[in-house]
């Protein structure tokens, strides 16, 4: 299988970057742009994005893509993107598809994320472990005895919407004090009043006591995340990547190793370790590039 | 196969209880009998009592075990049971089967609640969903497409000790702000200062303003539990089940469900019912019972 090719892209809400490659997780040629206003535009640019990562388009076996959700990925329809305007409803797969000629295989990017950590990252041969993106938003993908935990409609992982204070911010999904609004880079930025969650940081280093008090409460947030799956459903392994993760690891991993030392039950917190995802911000490329090879040859990875 | 016959025993903290039957989930005969102290006690009270719901011990096929946990369900060992002074670490499968001389299978008490509402109550035909016991504490069991969430060690489902307010009551887990330190029985008599929680449900529904603000917090807390569960692992269903749930329906049911129809993400809300436990009091002896009759031959349920 080693003389096929294939694609991947992974779609943000700011950039989105594309790869190729005969054998993840080394990608031969990456690409990456700024992501345009409007579904049409998007699915152009990702196009043209894979033309330029491959000398010929009719050389790929199958592209993986990875998008934010909710979505149906057996469908292969974004049902919405929050970060994207005017991306709803749209059947990215079979669209994408239709342009480039390839089969097109669409999953959530936690999703793909998991993928790559699991089969070429930190958590190779661990059968249950989650998958947590520390970033923007705060969000994750559950694997259980080897399998992806989908939930009755395909949104199960949500890891960053479980409340855990009822004082808390309103949250960009409309509750109050999910994780995400508490402990993501967004709501750490919003908490301080600042544009972006590395002002709060370089601030707090710099002896500000309102910059520290709002660390302190997104890192209890994130002890409670951490305490919470471990409790909850029992891991070998959290892997936590995305920009805060991997931008300030001191404190995202302090916060949960501290908190499941201190206050998750014994028996799980001794079996569950808290680690860095190994392939940093490429995991949800290497898992897209893994989906777009299983799948076309008519596997489904983790499942 | 219905010519043959089973036993199953509930295991509880204060009241152990015994069924048999040739075909669950209709019991031929039940016992029930006060909890003593020591595991050897324990263990003898559970064989004399299923002598006396069997003509003839040699006839029964095999024994279903329910317990507390953290617990082996493979090895059939209980590590500890809170509530049961005595009781550490004891091969309680190995040592029942040697009194009475049948196979004995032991599993958590939530896990054989599920199997029990699973096959013969109100999670029939259902993939994806989770069982929770609101009583003197919260604990669970997921199901995930078909299968029981073990996790790496066979803790997962402790879905009380997910913390939802750092400024929280502490828990018997010894963290504090755990779903069970507000919400469940004892948590909302201890923030009441009374030896239980009936006392605080009447004392509101006499205008006690005291024990309103007690159940107004325990009812935010259910409904975190409640809003978690849906973000994080997109059922198709909670079934509720133990003595607050089907003491307080009307509280319990109520606080659950406006939670996720107000502060749920819409897609997963939509997709989850929130019901109680169809076989009541009764769904871990039944599950226990199905639990010894898959394992007789050979099968394991929802595995």
């Amino acid at each position: 299988m080693t003389d096929r090719l294939y694609a991947a892209i992974d779609l943000g809400g700011t950039r989105t970057r594309s790869a190729a490659a005969h054998e993840p997780p080394r990608f031969e040629r990456r690409d990456e742009f700024e992501t345009p206003d409007g579904s049409r535009a998007v699915i152009e640019a990702m196009a043209s994005s894979v033309r330029r990562v491959v000398a010929d388009v009719r050389a790929i076996a199958a592209i993986g893509v990875s998008a934010p959700g909710p979505l149906d990925h057996r469908r292969g329809v974004v049902h919405e993107a929050p970060n994207i305007p005017g991306f709803e409803n749209i059947p990215l797969a079979a669209e994408l598809s239709t342009d480039l000629g390839r089969p097109v295989y669409l999953d959530r990017d936690t999703v793909m994320a998991a993928i790559g950590e699991a089969l070429y990252g930190a958590a190779r041969g661990i059968r249950d472990f989650v998958y947590v993106t520390i970033s923007t938003g705060i969000g994750g993908a559950i694997v259980a005895d080897g399998r992806i935990v989908r939930g009755a409609s395909g949104t199960a992982g949500e890891v960053g919407h479980w409340p855990v204070d009822p004082d808390g911010p309103r949250c960009g999904c409309g509750a109050n004090g999910c994780i995400e609004a508490i402990a993501s880079g967004s709501g750490i930025a919003r908490a301080y009043g600042t544009g972006g969650a590395d002002d709060v940081f370089e601030a707090a280093r710099g002896g500000d006591e309102r910059a520290a008090a709002v660390l302190r409460r997104a890192s209890r947030a994130l002890g409670d995340l951490a305490v919470g799956l471990v409790n909850v459903l029992n891991p070998a392994l959290i892997v936590a990547g995305g920009g805060v993760a991997i931008g300030q690891p001191d404190f995202v991993f302090g916060a949960m190793r501290d908190a499941v030392r201190d206050r998750a039950f014994a028996v799980p917190g001794r079996a569950v370790r808290i680690v860095p995802a190994a392939l940093g911000d490429d995991s949800g490329l290497v898992g897209a590039l893994a989906m777009a090879r299983e799948r076309a040859s008519g596997k489904e990875p983790l499942s």
